[in-house]
């Protein structure tokens, strides 16, 4: 396709996600004109300040006028309020696109918002660090990262096309898929991982209040000091997506409900197998699921070892290995 | 101390964490004779041909014959029939150590077994790869970590002295712990998070063949292909500490069977009313959850960034960061 791909992207929310989709943007030459919008004044003004956007604007209405592409790049529950606010300003033929966790709600409310001759093709990134805000982004997030988009039917072939473009432009490799699907597969992989490091996380942290007020006995006390010094045995595994952005966070359970507490619903299942496992102290039942699953473990390091699109070292990383 | 600080140390498995121990008592020429036995004659004859022992054994009584430190690096579950096949072969004066994840058992066994002088003193040296076998290890696996040693009030001193100079020598920090203590911290930061990576990487790879099974809705099936495709969301991080040695882990669970259910059992209240939250909406609640673990995922960073202890880098990483 040819370059520039549109002539003004506006971009709602100028976060990680957001200001990294500009930055990358740019340095593609993908767009004549970046414009942005975010609530907080002082996002708007850091932004403008760090140049990755051409112009800045108080109101998403502001900011949508006369874009070919906007992208939301806010937490998803504020999507419903900016699609009524941006949907009389959207210029006929223009796509609206999103970057968040959740499609089928998103896909839900494209539809319920958007005026006809406005293209709503939802769409997911499966790129991000545990940092959040403007100054967080950079532009090769979204590098050998999978974006995940999820038409349905009747979408715009020539507005799908450009983009699937737009996202090959900065690098990411785009799949297609139906957005109920897309929940489902994002539930396994990593709205239930999250739940479960939020879960630990918040029950480790209690450890020492609750002890501390019981005047338990002091072998029995652990100290959150402890569970910090001693986290390379596992732990610190969970704290890192546990460090992820709470209000995104928070929308993504409350719009993904339904896939995430059947996910739930299964593993709670096998834990509690588990459980009762130690409990009688059936050492073969552990054993054989733990070898289980030494197999997707060899899955995944696989897929690292062989192809582009995965396990790709960025900034915010912190060189962690795991031990016991 | 002066080096060596003993004149022979046999060790009593030559997996990941006995040969690294061989490896970096020979470059740091702590002992005078390193010498080791494995079940298997496979183990033992590569342990040779890799040539970080002195000396290698059929048998765990020829091996301890002469011996001033006896280290057992088998997996828990094996220690009893150890113990009870060398102590007659053990020499006065002899120290028997471990470097198991649970003590308060070992503690119990050593009590159980050892002759009068013999000193038994438990050790945990917190480090590890998800490899295997003695070609996984290496010299500098224990440098810069912590490693736990469980003294009892009774301990001879100087005994325990050479111990922890042996454990500063291959480059850790020594800690001295009560050794339910030890198992208690251990459950919360290790334990369990190993117990609920394993189950839910469990729980992942059983969504194919399940609804597989059932001839389910074309778009609700997860294939253990897309579970591993999308697994940098959060998932990835959860396989890698479920790739571990699942015989070692299923003795953990066994042997630290009540710090484990206590801590399984705070963690799943915990879960269940994150689960209540979001079946019910209460969207306040989650995020109040989400930002109280911010907190705690800092003093990770912050100790990470200010110590020595704590995050380096070793050959087996397979650099990773999170992404959503």
């Amino acid at each position: 396709m040819q370059k520039p791909l549109y002539r003004r992207i506006a971009l709602i929310g100028l976060g990680l996600i957001g200001s990294s989709l500009a930055r990358a943007v740019r340095r593609g030459a993908l767009a004549d004109h970046i414009a942005g919008h975010a609530r907080s004044e002082a996002t708007r003004d850091l932004s403008m300040k760090l140049g990755f956007l051409d112009s800045v604007h108080a109101t998403a209405e502001a900011a949508v006028e006369g874009a070919d592409l906007v992208v939301l790049a806010t937490p998803l529950g504020a999507y419903e309020a900016v699609l009524e606010k941006i949907a009389p300003h959207l210029a006929p033929g223009a796509t609206v696109t999103d970057v968040g966790s959740c499609k089928a709600s998103v896909a839900e409310a494209f539809a319920r918002h958007l005026p006809d001759g406005v293209h709503g093709i939802p769409g997911h990134p499966v790129a991000g660090t545990e940092n959040s805000g403007p100054d967080a982004g950079f532009a090769t997030l979204f590098k050998d990262r999978f974006c995940i988009i999820t038409p349905e039917e009747s979408t715009d072939q020539a507005a799908l096309d450009r983009l699937v473009a737009l996202w090959e432009g900065v690098g990411s490799q785009v799949e297609l898929m139906d957005s109920r699907h897309h929940d489902r597969v994002l539930a396994i992989t990593s709205h239930l991982p999250h739940l479960i490091a939020y879960t630990i996380v918040g029950t480790a942290s209690d450890l020492e209040s609750q002890l501390t007020r019981e005047r338990a006995d002091e072998r029995a006390l652990v100290e959150t000091r402890e569970v910090i010094k001693y986290s390379a045995g596992g732990f610190r595994d969970f704290t890192r997506i546990a460090g992820s952005d709470p209000v995104m966070w928070r929308d993504v359970f409350t719009q993904n409900k339904e896939a995430v507490l059947e996910m739930l619903g299964r593993f709670q299942e096998d834990l509690v197998a588990l459980q009762r496992a130690i409990r009688w102290g059936e050492a073969d039942k552990l054993e054989e699921w733990f070898t289980r699953t030494r197999e997707i473990r060899r899955g995944v390091v696989e897929l690292g070892q062989a192809g582009r699109f995965y396990a790709t070292e960025r900034n915010g990383g912190d060189g962690e290995g795991d031990e016991r």
